[in-house]
């Protein structure tokens, strides 16, 4: 069983990636993202996309009820059902799925973001939290039967509300569940970027016990991922794969080699 | 089994129909339509729903690609997640699901429609048709685990692209692929009326066999309704109840009597 992250940015190449999964001799649950649709999106309905910053720096995106409705329609309206398409039409059987579906994932809505307004702290709700459990038998089912389950947010908070999160803990939170030993995160990235500005410095081979080490000196959002890819190695991953999503069959060529390798 | 048609007016009380589908004593299969939230995210986005019309006057929305897109967004994307929600909410374990997912209907793409334009005839082609086929085992599947399907469009046409269709026929080709016994459709009416101004002139009881001549008298849309559910008829469904969407219980009600009861 094969567990594929593909990220939300414009120049992903689902089409290969679809292409790539019908060549697969295993079978595969895929998780994607869609933020270049729904920041699109957001925009066109005059409700553009908000980050907020933590007093301690962190920032991420305010997922309002505005924006949870746009979220809703990017990522399990016009990307997963694309997605779900172009694989059928490469005979791949993918069935797409948000967390809500079939009580897929579940999990915990933050308490709230401390954040600095006008010299005043004040904790900011929205709706977005930590995925905590997974519906696997509905996986298992569906695999069994040769469905490629495609998933994507929402998934369901601890009152039975739709809540965004991050498609890297619902990743880190599928791998362990499954027990799945190899990951591949297809990315707009050739891979972990020695130097961020030059796409020429990837790291071919990482070892996990590198990864909180990286994760120190590394900028932006890979500084995140790369503290959730060390989780992963605890739960029995025995691989994970940074490559890019962007190439003529993304997914082929992480599985040949091209990008990051991350193993024991 | 029960199969339940929602429609997509945008006083359908879905609330309750969920609430109602947590009390049913019987799996059910539910296809639900999204055309108000449709509209107004299409007029949101500047790309208002078109219809056009027939030589033979016949009118019907004009599905190009913008609006293939919008009808994605709301069907697949925000009533579809914001049923299942609901339902999970009540216990129910829904499953959203488009006619693209496993494959779930295929059909073949209409020819065009003949329109008169500028005193010249012209074939108009859009993203429409008709379902032919219904992948049951998967349905089949998730019912038999305790799944309840919630269904929408778009659908696959011959060719693995997305499309739209009439959510009637899909309800008619359901009921005969998985012959279903009982179909219930939740309108934003309290039945089939007499007379089609006056709410009060419900027909409680009506005959299969009086359809085909209701259908000629009928008006607007409950034409091609009433044809449709003739069909039905001829596919071993022994009863037919059109009964309030809006309604406090309208899944409840319907059962209990509330509406039109179409019987052989």
């Amino acid at each position: 069983m094969l567990l594929v992250k593909v990220g939300g940015g414009a120049a992903i190449n689902l089409a290969g990636i679809a292409r790539d999964l019908a060549s697969l001799d295993e079978p595969a649950i895929v998780v994607h993202g869609a933020n270049a649709c729904r920041d699109d999106l957001a925009e066109r309905l005059g409700h553009p996309t908000r980050t907020i910053t933590s007093v301690s720096g962190v920032s991420s995106v305010l997922t309002d009820e505005d924006a949870l409705d746009v979220l809703t329609m990017a990522y399990a309206g016009l990307v997963n059902k694309r997605f779900v398409q172009l694989c059928q039409q490469q005979g791949v059987n993918a069935i797409g799925l948000t967390g809500l579906d079939g009580a897929l994932v579940r999990g915990r809505r933050n308490a709230g973001i401390r954040v600095q307004e006008n010299g005043k702290k004040r904790l900011v709700r929205d709706h977005s939290g930590k995925p905590e459990t997974v519906n696997t038998s509905l996986l298992r089912l569906l695999v069994d039967q040769g469905y490629t389950p495609l998933l994507t947010v929402p998934i369901l908070d601890e009152n039975g509300l739709p809540m965004n999160t991050e498609n890297d803990s619902v990743v880190a939170l599928l791998q362990k569940s499954l027990g799945v030993r190899r990951v591949v995160q297809l990315l707009e990235a050739p891979g972990f970027l020695e130097d961020p500005d030059d796409p020429a410095s990837v790291v071919a081979e990482m070892r996990f016990s590198e990864l909180e080490e990286r994760a120190r000196t590394a900028r932006g959002r890979f500084q995140r991922k790369l503290m959730g890819l060390s989780a992963m190695a605890a739960s029995g991953c025995e691989e994970i794969i940074l490559s890019d999503g962007r190439s003529d069959s993304p997914l082929s060529a992480a599985l040949a080699g091209r990008g990051t390798r991350i193993r024991s």
